[in-house]
């Protein structure tokens, strides 16, 4: 097989997607609301964003409102963000810092920062069915799961959470061994820029897009620059542990192909000059390339809006020597908006009769039909 | 009893609270508009407001337009705001004046100010289905049922309104004895102020906010300075008959706690220095002080929107002598925005699993079961 | 029958219209979404608009995108505006020129201006299910069929469009002769003037306020300036072959019945100094007059809103003299916003219970009702 010749491993024939209903419809969203947003780990939070005691965060979990709060034992918790009296939101604010409580403003119901019920007007009063004190942790904030991987806090809303493996695993597969993500030492790394994106799309269409390199010839100039074997149009993730390599006169991982710094001290020859992708489902893409980490978040808000924020993480020493990461953050945010915008631009058609029972995947495609299976096999279960 | 005992009637036990989906739900909101707002005595305008003949207001209840109008016979009548002939809304400004007619801009059907049709292009030649000249009532505009009360025109879209009775009931229940809002002389006072305010919140957690005081402490600082009880939580309307007294330093029910107005000419000892709240289901409540009355309607919208609209009435000696009213309209202002923004950052919660079985009641809060009670009865009818 | 008294040719009794919820709910407007607007010729674009090759425009068709595109070969060809690909909209500017082909910017599947799918990446490789090369018309835009009509193209939707005789039959019972409509030469008229009116009411209350001429005396005093006889609330729709005769002293059809322009070859003495109007269902409307073409055509966007296109149409050799055609333009654009404002001010009360079973028409407007019976025959079909 030279270069020239892409690697069809599957039969040529065309497949389908799913039908366009399932990218508009109010009642496909709820059941993605519950059985995949709701009922899967997703990621919440850069846990250094909460590096210090009583420093919160609120972020949007399926149709929940989740706070993330670091405590004073130093641990990351989450709870649901809402007092247990009268429903009041307690946080408003998107991020903040609190000493030791939360306290509700409304009545002055107050939590600490495990979320047990601490005070409250004539606390000591008020007793359960039974006539006994009140459980002040029954009472308390209602607590959410979360696991922290790759410096990120992840969360889950379901009373048993499904085993984190299943969230690793997934990398495992993709990269071809348990250890190729570790290797990057993505936890200790820091964030030197991020971006929010609003797009006008169904999440399921920004997956897909993610997920093949079809397109890239057609609308990612820069990428295919530094990646030319992207102009055959195979994706990194069409076959499990696949790289990309970097062109031979290409120095780095940046909009011009210029170098970038050095490469992250745990990553492998084979890893160096390449570049990896990774779809942790339901809803993070993360990207590998020797000397920083592109990583995205969807934050799903309706059938056809979804935002996405991507966090740039390199070394704190890359970060504290005041070097310019502008090269290699403009290379993303390029390929960023490019997708963006063809998802903007499919989403109309998703209601079109020529597309009730969808599009169709070439060869190089085909892989996505496994997306498309997870999702239908999630919103079947029970 | 001493004042640092709160007056806990109920048993302590916490009870339940209606849950989130009435609070957000389409369903529910358009059942309350048909079996409440649409089957209940609605207050709708200040009828001096309407002084003089041709006065005329618009004012929504529940689903429809109701148009209300001083006749040249000095009554006030209330109708649908709409042309029989083909539907065109009569009065489109919220309030104006004509002089003896409606007349539909869009072919010209007219009506008397007591809805009669007088005219319309070839009226004479018109038949209904039996070939006889169209009766000039049954073409007419649609009469809504209206009674006086307090100053303010109630209407009842109702073909047959429940007795009026039911109304004042409530205010006499609420203060212990019939006539005791009668000696306020509600009726004779003048609109001193009017603000109105747009919450985005249910209207159901306005008439919960304003029964309870278990909050008062948490975010009502003025109030609870020139009513220090209400430091202790426990509302005003918690138990039949009571009124909350004036702290023994304070001049008048103002922002500041100085001197107000003479008091009314009729209340009693009793009533002075002391202020009382009453609920008049579903959409009205009344504050009684010695010196002025502060009376809000509300215009449910939407699940998630509510328009308030609050008066502060005092005597027409207060109003012409040109006394600055603004320390006390100020003192309710503070408490509206006070307790709107507590309603709208309960709102949002209405979602939340944590809420689906809906919050808890403190035992001070008991009484709000009771509006529950008759929400649900409400709904549950037929 | 002097010109004093109405021609009541129906029994006088009035009629009921629609019930209310026909105009404003969700379900009614995706049935005629369906039945109606993707199941009928509906007129899409001016030809002279898409005069030379390359040229194309998007139309919204029901609930399609659809595209209008010249040939090389010089004819005009519709296709549904999305690619076959993975759906992406081919086009989302409204017009514009492409030299040879249409080139989806998603993934560069590419498309003659006939349809046929002539290149995409990896092209030869694809197969279909068969494992045969793929189909190039099969994989191309899917076509919608268009016949040209007045100087228009009008398209269906249906893979079996009804006969296009049935569309031109209303013209010719209307007008009463199936000659009648073609001597104005309206193909041959060149746009002089284009206005577009976004209007807050539902397609039917255009339609309907179109069709009777009993609100002309009360909203149109330009109109009935120029055409007497709408005064007595009579429209020229009212019987077939009827035209309203300009007033003696109107030189033309102009907002001051100033002289208008020389009239238009092709038409009879009896067709001169008259008003013909015809309604060619759904969404089209024929204004006829002796020097100019007043052509409406309505988009339904929404139950509560629709946008109305107006044309209007002059010989070319006025319109190449440069003489001022603003004074026609004029008479009609009032006529426009008087009606349009008319259906806004309707709309509103679509919801009342005053409207559940409709208003009422009157003689002069009982041929309303036969517009009614289509729609309802339409929605009830199958």
């Amino acid at each position: 097989m030279t270069s020239e010749t892409p690697p069809l491993l599957n039969p040529p024939a065309l497949r389908t997607t799913l039908g366009g209903d399932y990218y508009v419809s109010d009642a496909v969203f709820a059941a993605e609301q519950e059985r995949i947003f709701e009922a899967s780990w997703i990621c919440a939070v850069r846990c250094s964003d909460l590096a210090t005691p009583g420093r919160f965060q609120k972020v949007q979990v399926g149709r929940e409102s989740v706070l993330l709060v670091r405590g004073r034992d130093g641990l990351l918790r989450a709870f649901l963000n809402i007092c247990r009296h009268r429903g009041a939101q307690l946080c408003t604010e998107p991020e903040g810092t609190v000493r030791r409580y939360f306290r509700c403003p409304y009545h002055s119901w107050t939590y600490g920062l495990d979320g047990k019920l601490t005070a409250a007007p004539n606390l000591a009063a008020l007793t359960d069915e039974t006539g006994a004190p009140i459980d002040r942790y029954r009472y308390g904030l209602v607590p959410v799961a979360l696991t922290e991987w790759l410096g990120y806090a992840w969360v889950c809303l379901l009373d048993t959470p499904p085993p984190f493996d299943d969230v690793t695993a997934e990398a495992t597969r993709a990269l071809g061994d348990p250890d190729a993500i570790n290797r990057y030492g993505i936890g200790g790394l820091d964030v030197g820029r991020r971006i929010v994106y609003d797009v006008a799309a169904n999440w399921k269409l920004i997956v897909e897009n993610f997920m093949e390199c079809y397109h890239c010839s057609s609308i990612h100039p820069e990428l295919v620059g530094v990646l030319p074997e992207f102009s055959r149009g195979v994706a990194a993730q069409a076959s499990d542990g696949a790289g990309a390599e970097f062109g031979s006169h290409i120095e780095g991982f940046t909009v011009d192909g210029a170098a970038g710094f050095d490469r992250l001290p745990g990553i492998t020859d084979e890893q160096d000059r390449r570049y990896y992708a990774v779809t942790v489902k339901p809803t993070v893409f993360v990207n590998l390339v020797p000397d920083h980490i592109i990583f995205h978040r969807m934050y799903p808000l309706s059938p056809v809006r979804t935002v996405v924020e991507c966090d740039w993480l390199y070394t704190a020493d890359v970060l504290a020597s005041g070097r310019d990461v502008s090269a290699s953050v403009e290379l993303f945010h390029r390929v960023n908006r490019q997708d963006f915008d063809a998802c903007e631009r499919t989403q109309p058609s998703m209601t079109s009769r020529a597309y009730r029972h969808g599009g169709v995947l070439v060869p190089t495609e085909h892989h996505i039909a496994s997306f498309h299976e997870w999702v239908v096999s999630r919103l079947d279960e029970r």
